[in-house]
């Protein structure tokens, strides 16, 4: 629909207009895609600039004056021309006074100056309304319609009315305007737009750490080791064995560091007998990131379960087969079948399918619009029960997997266990210690807290934090 | 986002507001989070409380005054108290007269009192003006900001005034309204919290009981029998043989079981030659889940595509494979390629390949985000024409996959012919009835029909429901 | 939630109204659907109709008159008959006199009409205030509740004024109103519910002709020449071993194309020296649908993957296996391991697995509901680092998978090469170019263009086009 949009869009209305003018310092392209949008839309639009002559590449619908007799036009002054020249603002002090002026400006690097630039702003023109604004709507996007990114246009300023101005307009033009309360909220949302994925950090290079460590690991048991002991070069290992080895560890792992926060609130809640005391800063940050814990604990599983069906493709693997084939045929000797082998390998399987579809099913349920649609009983259902039934899934599964391996002596080389036992520390605690907190007399306890409940009334007062309430 | 938007959210602004005072009777967890938010939002908040001093878990911009003090401050008042403790409100009555008092409470139960709380309200005080609104959003989700599940806040009211003022309250919060109409919709928006996947158990339960047939059918079959007959042991089976023959025959019928419904209605209308009267209960609450059962039946051949690609790392298939291989060696002989068997086994994978591709494709569209992004004629030409081309694949798929044993008397066990061609019989049904509702003929008289043309037009009389329009 | 909704919905609110008087004029289907919910939505609605007296279709709390007294009644008018039967309304010209007249109309085949209906509309009565809206909004999907595809209405009119009054209809509906501009957009609007796919046209005939041709070319090379040469039968590659040989060349070549505009406009950038002027009309329509190609690719790819993890399974493969296990057994004969080939085999298996994941990354992101929620610096950062990742990953999948084979003889019959090295083409000109493009004295060049720098400041005059902006 885009393009349909986009020339729709294109099409300058002969309107009896009644909306106001709104001017605009600045004929930079974010200026002159903001003009044509808000005539499109109805608005009559002045700009404001150093060099008043008409050019071609402004809407011809819009005048063009001087930033003094622009502003003078009207109501709402949207300033979009960078910080480092708002100094000039100063001048039209009096001609400003009491005008909307909307910061739309962006830095360069997160935090780049002591103050927000709406702040600064508002210094430089004290008698004025400033409201900060668009800033992370593109211009490129305002111009074709294609609002790929995102329609919501961040609102904040410290007066009522002024703001209300500004999100009519924002409406108008079919965004979606979010009141962010004050003026000092423009810090936040100036730094919005320089963020890359703030909440994927954490998660991001706690996996990468994880990963080495495996990843060195299995290193030395699976390549040096052999190549020490056994004289045989395994190195192409890297390239398929060691990353499927890693990833279901990786996946198990992080499946279980997203539930571990939860089990510890609760260990706290139950312990401190109240749940108005605010939890420790990294159990929050923690549980904050829980979901992207999970995605990228899934996109691991999803890697596992492809590296593992690609396995009967590998060269490696199909040689192997046909070596014993062979040697077996030749030796004329044939392996009856073992009944145990063939519900081992099947069930560890099957666990690990079922254990996987629901992790995918939890993934989809994490989408957005798919989230939206559900209300808070069903999405708690979906994300405690489902993900308990996934940790338990998974866990069997590699337990299943390990089977008659785990007090083999061969399994130990160089005295390092087979790494899926090291990844199975956390989920079985996290497992063990759910087991427990379910237990009636525990989780009666717990739910009488959750709901109000205070073993020790005074706690309370140490905090006015409520935000722990029902997150775990 | 969520972590900034909740630090955005944290900043309380000093704002020159014109906003309206708005009361909150009660004190507790959902009480004080809506307080938070609502001066964030640059509302003045005053606090109705039997005890009114001030806590240190409210708000701190908001005043604390007895429930009639407060009462007397702001239009608006929000009910922050359970309905069992509602009855004192009637000896506010005058205090408040012609206020907006908001019912935002929810119940334990289902339909748990004879009348919605909303209206038990409005009896109670009937000279107030009584808003359902809030109900569905919860207090965490509030206070953090991080509102993953629905934005979406239901609002219903006698008095459209009223209702206004509280939409105008829930944009101000971010939050979008959704108007239900009259105070009679609390009922429904009461139980909505309530509700565990009300169109999901229809789907779920018809699949649970077709799952639990197939299976035992396959156990008799597949286990049973040659436990009896040639004493082997198969229970290994279970693990993944059997669920592998259940998951693409429930995907199958399930999948025909989406478009029957849309076949039977059709030759409803052909029957009674008009659209105008209403289709019987059932077919209209199976239609109303088409869309579920379309995507269970996707869990299943998704559970199903896996569960064939682990095949040849099973050990059971590997073993199979090794022996018979050395024996072949052995005894020095070779089978000679079968082409036919090439071409079979090739096509019946290649439908199944292209069947659940499309079947995925279906499911994505399906998306609320991406059904959003295209008109009627793209989501049904997607939900209908390619629906029926998936299940036309789909049933190919199964009858080459039968292929040649469909005859042979060793597929009938016990007089049970295979699984799978039970399976087919809906699809075929449907396919075939499809087939001729499309022949010229009928398909120029359907179409008439839901084009409003009746054959007997006195029919009309009968109902007043015109609901069966398109749904076909 | 669509059945709670819609059980709401029926709820007809006995209210102490306020709103405006709305009239319909005409009975149909989509007039008696928009009269039910405007009623539900607490608006009296007057019906006008050529027999005005009540019908059992029409709702209960609607009146029923002719037009001309029911126009008087309401100061808006939808207008919901269809376009061939609007004469009449001419004349009531006098009744109509500065009412809004509401065009829900729609045509039945794209530019119809010489004029749109809404122009039409407001030709025949010049006096009344015409607005375009509703023609997207499905009957069935209004009556029912269940808004399954877009809940967006485009709205769009010459009167600023009229074109709110129907805006504010929209939203008490429940509906999102779009302010699409002037009544020129009506022509855009009737033609958008008419619209298949618009976006996707491009991408799907050019991947149907590519795929035509390798198909043909695959055909000639691997089933003709084995067929007249050695006279071999192996006609069932069609239906696995040469789509799976198409569908990893149309994933590269597609994914290859959606970066190559972004290539061209940089050179065309830097050779013009300035981002002012337009772009070749061929570039801007390919540059508006990359990400409808991507995703063809994307289907590619992921039916080049099940294809290949079905390898296994397939009896020509298991056959082929067997017997060359058979034969070597035979012959007493094993081949030794080797290690290169593992190294090969095993690597271009894992950048393909690698490819393939990040290829669904992007995908996932390029959904509506996900990218909403990320800001442009996440957006541009997923789709332009992480595509070109992917790109590089499967180039070099496909260069490892070719590994040895480019040079053999054997691999070119009747001096066709093998088709996978056709398809390394386009992707290696558009890596390498690219690598071109980012050493750091054309990066610098560039970046000083697309911030507004002019190597020729007369170029600009030529267009004022600004719309090439950021768009690579």
């Amino acid at each position: 629909m885009s393009k349909n949009s986009s020339n729709i869009m294109a099409l300058v209305p002969k309107t009896s207009n009644k909306r106001e003018t709104v001017c605009i310092f600045g004929t930079g392209d974010f200026g002159r895609a903001l003009g044509h949008k808000l005539i499109q839309s109805g608005y009559p639009v002045v700009f404001g600039s150093r060099s008043p002559w008409p050019s071609s590449l402004i809407p011809k619908d819009a005048e063009v004056l001087s930033h003094a007799e622009a502003a003078q036009k009207a109501a709402i002054i949207i300033i979009a021309i960078q910080r480092q020249h708002y100094d000039f603002l100063a001048s039209l002090e009096e001609t400003l006074h009491g005008k909307v002026l909307v910061d739309i400006s962006n830095n360069l690097k997160i935090n780049q100056y002591p103050e927000s630039n709406a702040k600064y702003l508002a210094q430089l023109v004290p008698s004025a309304r400033v409201v900060k604004a668009f800033n992370t709507v593109s211009a490129w996007a305002l111009q074709s319609g294609t609002l790929d990114a995102s329609r919501q246009v961040f609102v904040c300023g410290d007066d009522t009315e002024a703001k209300q101005m500004v999100m009519d307009i924002v409406r108008a033009l079919g965004l979606t305007p979010l009141d962010q309360g004050s003026l000092l909220a423009a810090r936040e949302i100036e730094n919005y737009p320089l963020q890359l994925f703030p909440l994927w950090k954490l998660p991001f290079f706690l996996s990468l750490g994880l990963t080495t460590f495996f990843f060195f690991y299995c290193l030395v048991r699976d390549v040096i080791y052999p190549c020490v002991y056994e004289n045989k070069d395994y190195s192409f290992y890297l390239a398929i064995s060691i990353p499927n080895r890693i990833c279901p560890i990786m996946a198990l792992v992080l499946l279980a560091l997203v539930y571990l926060p939860g089990v510890l609130a609760a260990i706290i809640q139950l312990y401190r007998g109240t749940k108005y005391s605010r939890f420790p800063d990294w159990l929050d940050r923690w549980m904050l990131c829980r979901k992207q814990l999970g995605l990228v604990a899934l996109a691991f599983a999803s890697l596992h379960a492809i590296y593992t069906l690609v396995i009967p493709i590998r060269y490696y693997v199909r040689w192997t087969v046909e070596d014993r084939t062979i040697s077996q045929a030749l030796n004329n000797k044939t392996t009856p079948f073992d009944n145990t082998n063939g519900w081992l390998s099947d069930s560890y399987l099957a666990l690990g399918i079922l254990g996987f579809f629901l992790f995918v099913l939890l993934g989809i349920t994490s989408l957005p619009s798919v989230s939206n649609n559900v209300n808070w009983r069903e999405f708690r259902f979906v994300q405690s029960k489902l993900g308990y039934l996934t940790l338990i899934l998974c866990t069997a599964h590699t337990l299943v997997y390990g089977g008659k391996w785990f007090l083999s002596p061969s399994s130990y080389r160089w005295y390092l266990p087979n790494a899926y036992m090291l990844s199975l520390i956390i989920p079985c605690v996290v497992l063990v210690v759910k087991f427990v907190l379910i237990l009636p007399c525990l989780d009666k306890q717990l739910t009488q807290i959750r709901q109000g409940w205070e073993r020790n009334p005074q706690y309370s007062e140490l905090s006015n934090h409520i935000i722990n309430k029902s997150a775990v």
